[in-house]
């Protein structure tokens, strides 16, 4: 019997787990809380990352192990692969934990990105706004997710405020200033590798964002032949170059035809959540084939798959569930503001049933503002 | 939360809990014995469905109670129903443990059956022996599954060794004589009907056995329209008849263009394990929805899908990983003789690449003759 060990007991361990049970495998979740959502349906050691002792439960009791989240400390992720394999490698980890170390990666491999700047202090903040311009963005180079250490300039007397907020970190975590890009859409390759190199890719995603968290994802995204081909070849360069073995996704934005990377996730991915219902292997699935060496399972979509994010609570699961296509997915959280406590995933053989199924469920829900732009991309 | 409390923690209660997770609900499985698979990824209580103690320890951990096992005796059924809801409902579970109460409830309703006798004692064995004809099947009423409990007289001259291997079990468990059916084709009408009635079905499955133990499952079934639609009315007025809440099987033989009932299994069921990859809606998450009062999902199927089922170990999962539709599962059981330890789902969009996709797993697991029958039929 194989034990796979997952820092992070959040939906996405959680998942991983339900996914991987068929495979006859176990789990050990390691989180810092003991509720965390996973402990449901997967034995857990508590404890912190950095808990040196907790780790060593959790390597004894794993024949390999595994991230539900990016931001496990680079030393306990070296510490951990000293003693059991660990994929994604540390150094994937390390990398795309860190923004400026992903964007050179990005633009050593010819990947378009958007211009960025290294920010060690106020003086290189000043001059990096007059070089990139204002609007641009200003960030933590670690521990960033879902719009958190992030300050938006719009212009140049935003300058200020920016490093009252977040300047006191660049000699911690790091800064860096990103021109903001205007870009018409969000993309994102969800993509897998194996231990012996294979690569897969799902068809790709177009995703809304609602305040920096992801609200809503379209798959397969609006984009020909040639564009999807660009983006699945820049996330194979970068698997590559990472030797990265797992799934990851990384996030694109589309501007007038062109491709411009935004950052890499080492791990399954909330815009893969569709996976489960709607392609032949699931994202959390491949993942754990991946890791285990196992061979890769079929990416291929049945139909046309939309998913929303349910933030702070999970609203009345009847609308869903009556739709012909509809899936259910409450985390077993308590409701939080701001936090992921689900999501669902409406499928349909059409364009045109899946924007009928969306737009009743929104009205249903009252969430009409939720499923607009994905309703809208469907009519196009 | 809501909990749902599982009476048997085998392979689907199992299924059924991974299944269910994403309604975010909880599960407790009561088993009397410690290492069942389910408890894998549930809590347990263990003991004996006849433990009082331990039942009431489940019924008051539980807000609604099912089975994955149909023997649990009926008075545990009737004693937990007086406490919490239970579906399917006592009477239809003990009705579907009783082949005589069956097979009188098909002829009630207008189902063909094969013609049966109540055996009392030998007197009443020898009559029905002559009346039926030989070959029959002596079986126990209740109790029997998988081939076990049943003793086929192939001549007048076998009654006495059939008397004397169940002959004993006619004032305790009680006996049925049953006429033997040269069946050509064995059928499963898989459906599940929810607390305010509605009824679904998903396509016809066609079965192979070996030993009295399902080998081979295809979906859908070579049944023309109006045989399907038969089949289907036969498993809607049962579950009427008996008020049936949550998923069920009604197993069938065609014959010459005939259907006759064979029995009901009052669960979900072997031959709608093909459901999880095939279908819109898995039988286990129909289960919950319906035991728990939420709409129903689609049984519509995605293609065709074959399940072969794997008995006494688990063979090599790298030959059905690897096919575009192969699907594995592994019920984390320990092998032994005669166990159900696992099961693969092979889904296909064609008859001709599903029987291709059986044709090279049967080759490489050495296993010509389990796919063999099935590759046959989707060549017809």
């Amino acid at each position: 019997m194989t034990t796979v060990g997952i820092l992070g007991g959040g939906q996405l361990a959680r998942m991983m787990a339900l996914s991987g049970a068929p495979l006859g495998l176990r789990f050990l979740v390691m989180d810092s809380v003991a509720d965390a959502c996973a402990g449901q349906f997967a034995p857990m050691v508590v404890g912190d990352y950095t808990d040196e002792a907790a780790l060593a439960e959790f390597a004894s009791q794993v024949d390999v192990a595994t991230f539900d989240f990016e931001n496990v400390p680079a030393a306990s992720a070296e510490w951990l692969s000293s003693r059991v394999p660990v994929f994604p490698n540390p150094r994937a980890l390390g990398l795309s934990q860190d923004r400026l170390a992903e964007k050179t990666l990005f633009r050593e491999l010819g990947i378009p990105v958007p211009d960025f700047a290294d920010i060690t202090d106020r003086a290189a903040l000043d001059a990096a706004v007059t070089t990139l311009g204002a609007p641009c963005i200003l960030k933590t180079r670690r521990l960033g997710y879902d719009g958190k250490g992030q300050f938006r300039i719009k212009t140049a007397g935003d300058v200020d405020a920016a490093w009252e907020a977040l300047g006191a970190q660049a000699s911690t975590v790091g800064l860096i200033l990103e021109a903001f890009v205007p870009f018409e859409r969000e993309l994102s390759v969800v993509a897998v590798r194996g231990r012996d190199g294979e690569f897969r890719s799902w068809p790709l995603t177009e995703n809304w964002h609602v305040d920096g968290v992801l609200s809503a994802s379209l798959a397969p995204a609006r984009v020909d032949d040639a564009m999807a081909a660009r983006a699945i070849a820049y996330a194979k360069s970068l698997a590559e170059a990472m030797d990265y073995v797992g799934v990851f996704a990384l996030e694109l934005f589309c501007r007038d035809g062109e491709l411009l990377a935004n950052e890499i996730a080492p791990r399954v991915h909330n815009s893969g959540h569709w996976t489960i219902e709607g392609s032949e292997t699931s994202q959390f699935q491949n993942h754990l084939r991946a890791v285990l060496g196992l061979p890769l399972g079929d990416t291929r979509m049945v139909g046309r798959a939309c998913m929303l994010n349910w933030i702070g609570e999970m609203p009345d699961a009847h609308p869903v569930l009556r739709e012909p296509g509809g899936h259910w997915h409450d985390y077993g959280k308590s409701a939080r503001t701001g936090r992921k406590v689900g999501h669902a995933t409406l499928r349909a053989d059409s364009a045109q049933e899946l924007a009928q199924s969306l737009t009743r469920v929104g009205e249903a829900l009252q969430r009409q503002t939720q499923v607009a732009p994905v309703v809208h991309a469907l009519a196009i």
